[in-house]
């Protein structure tokens, strides 16, 4: 037995097993059985090192962020996640490395009970790529078209955190490091919301999960509903770290940074106490930050009511929508 | 616009549409409906530059044999494909690569009427990662498992091709170069066992694809299956080049050779004549090879009834069962 055989018996050794999961890890391919009524979402993302994670990166980070990354796009289309596929690259096989990538990933797995059905491993730069599958009702997933003009725009959570972590980590920032380790954690673990998708799911008119930046991500609703937006820059929602900084880094990192994995949903005007009250009785933390026109652009207003121009580049994929 | 995201729009067009597909390309994650009465059977592999296959291989075999590996994985549980993503890792975006990288994916993809529902880039050395998607009557998926004393072992097409075009371009062998021409093919461009597949379904107590070398893969059935078996070296199906070889370089590429991507299935006794009109009647090459026993070994003889042992690694891994 090779080392790579050896990695593949310890992934085959995972928490998680389903009813409906008919074959496991173990044969040429699973089977799975999603119930009658319910359509199957599927969706793929690949980290590799140096491109979406420093090769340093803690490996119970990475295992827990490439999972999420994927259960962040299945939160979205407001599906329940319940299954997912590991293709891993790896220089080595190192036994303490993959027993903390292993203890990331399966932490997550756990929690959303996300069963690992397949998988394959390489030599080669590290890099994961996971195939997520999950759940939603008939002809209920959330799309990214659909958003209406007056719909209010909410997105989860808090945005910029992890886009100002790495500039930091490159050193375009100073932080003190109190604040540092408090928001790395939002790049390097950080939380699919995939509760909020699917309570979402009645009320939101479209829907995408923020990973290259609310302006980028929301660019995609507005394209693929033919409408435009205005945003309330004062409305962003910012965690206390990030708002410490605020006068010196402004909002470009919460407007643009890349990485945060919130949903950004649009609401029709008719359901938005609904999502309020939604909000309050589940805890979920949501913010309206702006809402849809009949316009196709997207303009972004400060707090005194004059149009703000983002520096950063993350808001150039837009520009050419 | 940058160039992965070139890279992704290219992708886009992609020729098969597919009416069980809701949401394709296009949003965070693709929709599907598989019918009532099927199981969704699921199976991902990578392939990794300088692992799987040298850098320099021709793109449009590349395409082909990222998604033929993944199908071979379907047509051993006995499913017909239908989805599939792609997880494409690169160096640079070069457009001729990309053309020919797609022209061999979607080619095959086009002839089984497979579609490309998602996927993800990023740039880093070669590394193609494939998840697909097939369906199965309930139930009835062929496994590693279910082999019984008394069945006979088929295997499909012909073995060893693939091993002996690589220990040639190694330089561990000499070949005529119409014969490496010939052969060479097998490696690059292996055609998934789909149609067979399917059709021993009904016939078949277990099934894997040859993609470690017939002794390692049938060694799984028989690890699955708690029983043993006896080859016979002679009537291993070889290609006419191969056969021209065969008293220089032995009979261990066909027995333990990897890339074969063949099937190895076992059909009980009662069920062989059925077998063999099937192959008769749809053109399927199947050739019996062994049959297995209630002994926990894997036993191979020559055409002279003695008992062989094979050289080469891949029994290796059969022999630590």
């Amino acid at each position: 037995m090779n080392e790579f055989e050896l990695i593949r018996n310890y992934f085959a050794s995972q928490p998680v097993t389903r009813g409906d999961t008919l074959v496991g890890i173990g044969d040429d391919a699973a089977v799975i059985q999603p119930p009658p009524g319910m359509d199957t979402v599927v969706t793929t993302d690949v980290l590799a090192a140096n491109v979406h994670f420093f090769e340093s990166i803690d490996p119970t980070a990475l295992g827990h962020k490439s999972l999420a990354v994927n259960l962040s796009d299945l939160a979205a289309m407001g599906a329940v996640p319940a299954w997912f596929l590991l293709d891993l690259t790896l220089p080595e096989a190192d036994a303490d490395w993959l027993q903390a990538f292993a203890g990331g990933l399966f932490g997550l797995a756990q929690r959303y009970d996300v069963q690992l059905i397949g998988g394959d491993t390489a030599r080669g730069p590290l890099s994961v790529a996971i195939t997520a599958i999950g759940l939603v009702p008939e002809g209920k997933c959330m799309r990214r078209r659909g958003a209406q003009p007056g719909d209010v725009i909410y997105v989860t959570g808090a945005l910029g955190d992890a886009a100002l972590t790495l500039a930091a980590l490159r050193g375009e920032r100073t932080l003190a490091t109190d604040d540092l380790a408090v928001i790395r954690d939002r790049m390097d673990r950080p939380t699919p919301r995939v509760a909020e998708g699917i309570a979402l799911r009645r009320q939101a008119s479209s829907a995408i999960d923020i990973s290259d930046g609310l302006t980028a991500d929301l660019g995609h609703i507005l394209q693929a509903s033919g409408v435009g937006a205005r945003l309330n820059l004062g409305a962003l929602p910012l965690s206390a770290a990030y708002r410490k900084y605020l006068p010196q880094i402004g909002w470009d990192y919460a407007l643009a940074g890349g990485d945060d994995y919130e949903l950004c949903v649009t609401v029709p005007p008719g359901r938005v106490n609904s999502v309020d009250k939604l909000a309050d009785a589940s805890g979920f933390s949501m913010a309206a930050v702006g809402e849809i026109t009949a316009g196709r652009t997207l303009e972004i207003y400060d707090a005194l009511g004059r149009l703000y121009e983002p520096q950063r580049k993350g808001f150039e994929h837009f520009a050419q929508m």
